[in-house]
Formats: C-alpha cells, sequence, structure tokens
C-alpha cells in the first residue's frame, strides 16, 4: 500500500528524539498498539497482529513539532492515541510505524465563562473534575469517561452521556477551537476556529496531530440517577421519548434496554426484576418532582434512585450505558457483539418497534436517545448475538433497508464506517497537513483509489 | 349572568378587612380593574367601562384567607391581578366586586439547588436578580419581564424569552408547585405538587387565588445579544429555524421580524437598514465562536453585538420581542393589532411562506422559535393592520384552515382563545375551590353552559 514499508533505524530515529520519552519495549508498544475494536469479531480478525514498532510520548507541543519533523523526514507512518478506549481499530496501525501516545498531555490551560482550553491528553474525568470547582461539567461524554482524553473523544467519537441535551460533537457549538501539528517537512501548529474546527472533529487522527482543544462546558446541575423498569418493551421505549421531548426535564442521560440485557448487569441486579425491561436515567434535582407523573403514565416502576450528594459514592449508572452496556454483556458472554444506529425520527417508534420484533433475542435492544438537528431520537447499540459475519452484514442490511441508519463498527475503513464519505473539506485540509499520507494510513478510501 | 350581581355593603366589608390594605378612589380602581387587553380593538370595545368597585392588596396569606373568607361569606366577585401586563382581559372584572392586587407579596422564600420558593407578587426581574446571585435565572419570562409578576405569568401567561430551550410554563417540569387560598365558606391554602399544579397553571386566575410557587431555574449563562439582517425574509426565517435546530449552540432568544417591522424600532434604527428583515438572538457567550458560520451560511449581517458584561446597559433586545414587538409597532401606528399562532412542525417552514406570501402586508410576520413537545417550531405574534372585526376573524379561520394553530387574543372567553376546551380536571378543582363561582366570573363558556 502506498510507500508505507519504509525501513527506519530506530536507534537513529530514537537519537533524533532524544529527550522524548519513547517505548521500545515490545510487550508494550504491542499494548498500546491495541484499542477496544476486540468488541468486533471482525476487526479481531482483521487486525489481529497489528502492531506499531515504536510508541513516542511527547509531553509539550514542542516536543510533538519535533516527532512530526522526525516522522515527515523519515516517512514513518505516525498513528495517534489517546486512552485508546474507541471501538474501531482506528488507533491500530495498519503498517506499523509509531504510535504517538497524547495521555502526557494533560495540562488545562484556563476555564472560564463556561469554556474550557486544554491539551489533547487531558482525561475527561479530570477535565470534570477540575470544571465543577467552577460550577461547570463537560456537556457529553462516552461510557469510558474515566479513562478517554478529550483529544481521543474529539478525533473518534460523536457523543454520548449529555447528547439527549447538548446533540452531538459535530453539531456547531460542541467544539470551538482545535490545535493541530502538521506533517510536513517544516511541521506548524495550527489553530483552528469556529466552523474551521471541521475540519479535524471526528477525523480519526488523520488531519494533523491534535495538541490542545477548546470546549463549551455544561452548567453543572445536581444530577439524580434513576432506575425505571417496565413489563413491556414498547412501553420503556415510548417513555424513554416522552421524557427526551418533555422540554421542561433537565436531562443528561435516557437509556431503554430491553429484556434480557439487564440481567448482564449484575452489580444492578437487586433494582432489575427477572424479564424486566428498564431505563437509566439521569436528571437534574430540580426535575425530580415532576418525574413519578411521567413515570406513572407509561406504567414504569421507579426501583433505584441516588442522589445528587451521593453521585461519588457506589456505582454510576452511567457505566452501564452506550458501550459500556456491550462491555458488560461481553463479560458475561463473549460472543455478543453489536450494532450501531441511528432510527428515523418518529415519535410513534414504529421501525424500534419492527426491529424489535423481527431479530428477538438476537438483536437485542439498546436505545440511547439523543438530539439530532433539534429533535430527539433514538439511537441504538444494539447487542447481536453473534453467528457469522454473513449474518452480522444481513442484519446490517435489513436495517439499512428498513431507514435505519447503521454506522458499522466492523469496519475500521472510514467510510464503511458511520462517515459513508469523507467530507471534501477534510480531505483537502488532511492533503496540506499530511502531503506524505503519514497519518493512520490505510484508514481512508478516498486516498486508497487515487 | 348567574347570581352575581349583589348587593354589598361596602362599608361593612371594609370594616370586616381591618388591617387590610384597600384602595376606593374610583379612578385607581378603574385604573387596576385594567390590563393590556387593548391591545385588541375588540377587547377594548367588549370590556369598556368593566371595573371592580374596590380593591384590595393583602400582604400576607393570612390576609388572602381573611379576604377569601369575607368574599365568599358575601358571594363577592374577586378577579386576582399581579401587575395586569396580560392582553386577554383577564384582569378586567365583568361583575364588579373585589380586585384582588397580589403585587404587595413580594418575599422571596429560597433559592437552592436551581430552585425558587417565593410569593406570587414577585416580580419576574426582581426574582432573576437575586437569583443571579447564586448562578441562576429564571427560564422564561414575558417581555414584560421588569414589571410582571410571577404569580401573573403563571396564571395568565404561557412562555416567552426562554422557551427557545425550555418549552412553555405548561411543560411538566417548569412549573414544580403551587399554593392556593380556595373561596370555600372556610378558606384553605392548598399546596399542589408535582403533576397536580396542572389545575391551576394557566387557569387565568379562576382556580384558587395563587400565594406562592415553587419554579426550578435556569444556569444563569453570560448572553450576548445580537442582531443580523436579511435580504429576505424566508431565508431569515430558515436562519432562524437552523440556529433552533443547532443543539450546540446555547440560546435564549430566537425572534425573526419582517420587514417593515424593524421600522417601528425607533431606538435601533441604525442596526435596521431599511426594508430589511431582521433576527434578534440571545445566545450564550460560549456559543458566540461559530455563529458567524451559521450567519455566513444564511447570507445573514450581523449589524449589532451586545456583549454580556453590557447586559445591563442600554436597551435590552428582548424589550423589542413577544408581545413587546405590538406594543412598539402600536406606538407608531394604534391601528395595528396582533395574532397569536403556533405554525405547524415542519423545517421547510412552507406554511410561514404561504401566510407570508398570501396576506402581504396586511399580516406582518413576527416569528418566536419555541421548543414544543422536543422540537423547534416557529410561533408567532403576526401584526395585523385592523380593518374590521369581520376581516380580522376572516384571517384567523384562513389561518386555522391552513394548519395554523390559533390562540385567539381577540375574546376573553378562555375557550376561545388558545385553550379550546376547559381541562376537566382544571373544571373539577375549580369546583372544589370556588364553590359559589366567584373567581372571574363570566370568562369560562362550560360554566355559563351548565
Amino acid at each position: 500500500m502506498t510507500s508505507m514499508e519504509v525501513e527506519v533505524n530506530w536507534e537513529v530515529f530514537v537519537a533524533a528524539l532524544a529527550g522524548v520519552e519513547v517505548i521500545t519495549d515490545a510487550a508494550q508498544v504491542a499494548k498500546l498498539s491495541q484499542d477496544y475494536h476486540t468488541f468486533s469479531p471482525i476487526l479481531q480478525r482483521d487486525l489481529a497482529g497489528k502492531v506499531g514498532d515504536i510508541v513516542v510520548r511527547p509531553a509539550t507541543e514542542a516536543e510533538v513539532l519535533r516527532v512530526a519533523a522526525v516522522c515527515a523526514w523519515y516517512r514513518i507512518p505516525v498513528t495517534v492515541r489517546g486512552a485508546g478506549t474507541g471501538n474501531y481499530g482506528q488507533c491500530v496501525p495498519l503498517h506499523g510505524g509509531v504510535i504517538l501516545d497524547m495521555s502526557r498531555m494533560q495540562r488545562i490551560g484556563w476555564i472560564e465563562k463556561g469554556v474550557a482550553r486544554l491539551e489533547a491528553g487531558v482525561k475527561l474525568a479530570a477535565l470534570d473534575k477540575k470544571a465543577r470547582e467552577s460550577g461547570w461539567e463537560i456537556r457529553m461524554a462516552p461510557s469510558t469517561y474515566r479513562t478517554a482524553t478529550l483529544g481521543g473523544f474529539v478525533a473518534g467519537g460523536s457523543g454520548g452521556i449529555g447528547s439527549i441535551t447538548y446533540g452531538q460533537l459535530r453539531d456547531r457549538g460542541n467544539l470551538l477551537a482545535l490545535k493541530v501539528v502538521t506533517l510536513e517537512d517544516e511541521p506548524r501548529a495550527i489553530e483552528l476556529r469556529g466552523d474551521d474546527v471541521q475540519k479535524v472533529n471526528h477525523a480519526w487522527g488523520v488531519n494533523g496531530i491534535i495538541t490542545e482543544l477548546e470546549i463549551p462546558l455544561a452548567p453543572a446541575y445536581p444530577w439524580v440517577e434513576l432506575i425505571v423498569t417496565f413489563d413491556d418493551f414498547m412501553t420503556a421505549a415510548s417513555f424513554g421519548q416522552a421524557l427526551g421531548d418533555a422540554d421542561g426535564i433537565v436531562k443528561k442521560l435516557i437509556t431503554v434496554f430491553a429484556a434480557p440485557i439487564p440481567t448482564y448487569f449484575a452489580a444492578l441486579r437487586q433494582y432489575l426484576p427477572e424479564e424486566s425491561h428498564a431505563a437509566f436515567l439521569i436528571v437534574a434535582e430540580s426535575s425530580l418532582e415532576v418525574l413519578p407523573g411521567l413515570i406513572q403514565e407509561y406504567g414504569g416502576k421507579l426501583t433505584y434512585q441516588k442522589s445528587a450528594q451521593d453521585a461519588n459514592k457506589g456505582v454510576n449508572l452511567w457505566e452501564f450505558t452506550w458501550n459500556h452496556t456491550t462491555l458488560h454483556a461481553r463479560s458475561v458472554d463473549s460472543s455478543i457483539t453489536y450494532l450501531q444506529s441511528l432510527f428515523p425520527l418518529d415519535k410513534s417508534l414504529q421501525t424500534v418497534e419492527q426491529m424489535y420484533h423481527y431479530f428477538g433475542d438476537e438483536v437485542m435492544m439498546h436505545l440511547e436517545f439523543i438530539r439530532v438537528n433539534g429533535a430527539v431520537i433514538p439511537a441504538a447499540l444494539q447487542l447481536v448475538r453473534y453467528t457469522t459475519e454473513e449474518r452480522l452484514n444481513e442484519i446490517i442490511r435489513y436495517h439499512e433497508a428498513n431507514g435505519v441508519f447503521i454506522a458499522n463498527p466492523h469496519t475500521y475503513i472510514i467510510e464503511d464506517g458511520g462517515r459513508k464519505q469523507m467530507d471534501p473539506e477534510q480531505l483537502k485540509f488532511k492533503q496540506m497537513v499530511d502531503p506524505y499520507g503519514l497519518m493512520n494510513p490505510g484508514k481512508i478510501k478516498a486516498l486508497m483509489a487515487s
């Protein structure tokens, strides 16, 4: 594939980077060449044995600039990673080279008037803790919140806990500025502001090395966590939609699980009766007063409630949502894999119901309600009882044929996943910042064709 | 109409209320028997000469209970008012009696964790000022925010500035508790919590005397005010819809005016070029970075921007929005009146466009984007060049025939306005708290029929 398989004298490389932390131990390099693509049996197979040659761990932008210059000089592939919590193999190098681990760049520059400026390696939980000192918190986070870095989330993520209010990272206003280091002969640090951030947002680390980010924060409400159970899945789903549409109720999470998914959550067994369908909610304390009315309207049963003041005690419900649901299910049954879907805007949830009945136990429904273009719709990370690749693709095709958008998590090719087509602006920017095509090579179909 | 025209010995009445402030001066009583229904030529005609006999101004709940007992004993009609800033004649007594002016009850009980408890006569601006000391503010307010009371807003209002994020007062979660004093033989103060508040919410003061309220607050963002002008009205309207749908942008107001409405705002003339259509916006400071991109996408021109730190200096844009638009227009041309509409959910805004072209200059388009059941749609307070009652009704009927919901502001009959049908729960509650039908009599069709 192009000119990737170059001969590199790694001793010379390391010498050129004197002062920058490097890891050459093979076991550690192999570990840092991984992410959580193992949720997919397909990716597990396709990415087996793919490792980098060396890990570089810069601590400052100046060091990143030096690494970039040396990699550009020697034409060495560079795969950027944060905590490696992603599930799409985007942290796995197809052509060896440098694994650029950004997790040492943990400086929070400033938090002012609801905006934070920070380095790419800051962990989401660390930012949140700092922001809360002044009454703010992050707008959205994946379920890997405790370990994931902001740079990794922006490069590879799309939304999560909080998206029911703020939409997704790609939505205008959820990312204010980015600084990236180029892989040119003379690398530069470029600041992108406003709409220009989209040139790098959700580009899986192929469009420059993100070193700093500026993001808007959300007001830190006192949040309450709740579990509501239902006898019937579609009633649970309709409850989720109604809560999502209740503009007067401030919320951060609306997750709905069809049975038997709740049985995978051992730690919560006492709150989840056998064969029940469940909604996991995070709601502002000031909205708590009116929740029983809505729960009653849908015949739900409140089985668990954790007050805002106990937020840091015991389990947190969000740990069981988004792709942590898949993690918990796989810890019980490792043959389980998952889908990522966006259902069409339809408050009666007909397509959800159709898929639920059509696939039965083979595709277990896991809804995450989010805002998309101003409206609340169910995203889904359905659990799939995996049999064969053919059957998995058949399941995906059936969903697509019925109007469900699938961001296929069983491919590392960007266009075959959620994006479908590379943004021409992103491609143009890539050609400028990565003229030798060194960043995470082999992941973009549009570049292979050329 | 029923048994309202009773003989009351007002000297005896006043003596029975010894210690409670009363106003008997005819000019003052007449003034306090008014609201802003004069925006409607129909109401102006129909309510001409309607005045109360006496004004009572209680300072405490204990005093309200005494007034209620005396009024129930003598079967005296009671019309409750706050600041009288409403536009539907609901503060105008049809059958004389007592005007119960709640504006002395101004105690703010507490503000904690984003919830406020306060007396009904607290002015919205006063509450806001107090709430901001701890980082909160009111979720929504009418354009009469400086003078309107919270009790009056809940009884007679529906939403306003802030509804683009939090929906309307009627939405579950925007009102947590209410205390009302009944007009029974032995009046009680009843606390309603959760869904029960709907028995009194938006019931125009016919369902008990609201003495206290508990409402959730919103985080007090630093807000920026902006004017964007457009050459074409429908482009301005589409921009408003797109901004409303932008989940990553935190906003408080999206108002769109068709030309020539901006010409009525003399104080803002320099920012509003001749024949331009304009959007008036209030957006969080942290969303400012990304606004130029959206403005550019719609070919708008930013002509005015007031920073958050200057919020208390000079004019505030919200003073020109909602029904203050009508006020400003009428100060230039008193023949102008208005409609209140809710357009159907349709992002292409086809019905808006149809009405805009069909009526031309006779019905000048004034859109207020709000959230309704989880989606952003344009409400409208169109300015109407009034000619005859027949023509006004024709205009209303044409809108209704084309799927536009009209909350007719030219009637004081509740069911002929926005409500269409009295909520059976509200009627049932009314029969309990007002067994003699003394509260604001003559305004409910359902009771006249019985």
